[in-house]
């Protein structure tokens, strides 16, 4: 096995809902180590701008560099979005967002070539998602529309109750009008809400959650390029976040579908 | 009119929130020059470790220092519970919170002394305003809790609709139970969720807004320690924040109630 098969993956979000594809990293790569970068500090990234996004991101990317990484995951659909494209080419490195392979996961569901996307004010004002599925499938038609409440509503854990039903309903009864048979959940947070937003929705409606696509793609990227760890050993998980606020343990582990032993708090200069 | 007089009022907030008092400030001392902050990168500030909201308001105040300010007013609610004791001793400026104001309003208010206090998780977990009420009137009794929801129903412009009132409704069904007269507003967005706040506690409750109470503080303070501007002409106000997110200006100004002509952005080493 060699030195590079053996470094971490390094992922990183705005703050622990990234934990989710983590989750599905472990699942499909067991002997990877991880080492993960939540910036609970500064988070939501969301209601930010691209430039803001931008200079938090590459600050982020620079902490998992210094922690000798083979792979960057960027498991934040607003960084994914507003950010990729420009890291992707100033990286030596392989970095992958969670954007394209929802966008890929969604442009293979629909039938109906009509597609809904909802993530966080500054993602759907990138209209990356749109691009991205143009570029797949040019007959793609979309609608798309910002959620600002459902990542509150996921933290309160209201995720079930009339009040989580009406938001979901204010913000997706107009999808029905628009006639679309795949729906986007461009937000980590969001699958949390699923219950609710099938409600609304409907059964006909097919909800495309990208954690698990990217795992997917991750797998085949390591492959690609002989860097998958070959070691028969379950791989490790190192936890770093800016900040430790109240119950992140406790969330994060929500999150992650597992104990989390460790949770380390850095700070950028 | 000597030089300390005319140096302007700095005013900090984790966000724009802060503008509803200077909003107050300018009501009441026209002739003040102003210098805002915004820490509109990092907000909020009120599901945050207090030792990370220590650190961004140590940042912010040296800011507004460096801007030549004679007093400095913390419009943020969480940063005023969990910071100013300590920026108090550490500074030779005088440094005002709204909290302190607050306090003192729903102490006056209260005739059966009970009081209810919502803010975010942060400031409730302090405990500052319980400290703070029980230290002016030993026998007021307090109930309190965290309404993370109404930040971002406040900036949806969610402020009357039935997910407003539902929400409302979950959180202060128990305030009743409690028989508090007065309700302290203990974060910058929630007087303007006030109408269904009202709606659910009913016409014998007594809201407690801070910022016009802070501003009267402030106006003390300034007689007090012979500070206040004796220009005749109106003020200036200088807005800086960390970001310029998606209508920033719009939403600035309906918390300002008049235009601002500039926003400025800058970028903390």
């Amino acid at each position: 096995m060699n030195d590079e098969k053996k470094k971490p993956i390094g992922v990183f979000d705005s703050g622990i809902g990234g934990l989710t594809v983590v989750r599905e990293l472990i699942r499909r790569l067991p002997g990877e180590d991880i080492v993960y970068f939540g910036d609970t500090a500064r988070l939501p990234y969301g209601t930010k701008s691209p430039e803001t996004v931008m200079r938090f991101s590459r600050q982020n990317l620079s902490f998992l560099k210094d922690k000798n990484v083979k792979l960057i995951v960027v498991a934040c659909n607003t960084a994914s979005s507003v950010a990729l494209p420009a890291l992707e080419e100033e990286e030596d490195i392989p970095v992958i967002g969670v954007l394209l392979p929802g966008a890929r996961a969604a442009a293979a569901a629909t039938k109906n070539k009509r597609v809904g996307v909802i993530g966080t004010t500054a993602t759907i004002r990138s209209n990356a998602y749109e691009q991205a599925l143009k570029e797949i499938e040019p007959a793609i038609e979309t609608w798309s529309l910002p959620c600002p409440l459902f990542v509150p509503l996921a933290e309160e854990g209201w995720l079930d109750n009339e009040i989580a039903y009406l938001t979901a309903k204010s913000y997706l009864e107009p999808l029905a009008g628009f006639g679309a048979d795949t729906l986007v959940l461009g937000c980590t947070h969001y699958p949390l809400l699923k219950g609710v937003i099938g409600r609304v929705v409907g059964d006909g409606t097919v909800l495309v959650d990208s954690a698990q696509e990217t795992a997917i793609e991750v797998e085949g990227m390591l492959d690609q390029r002989s860097l998958r760890s070959d070691g028969g050993t379950a791989g490790t998980i190192q936890v770093y976040v800016s900040d430790v606020p109240y119950l992140i343990k406790e969330v994060g582990e929500r999150f992650l579908g597992r104990p989390i032993e460790k949770i380390e708090r850095v700070e950028f200069k």
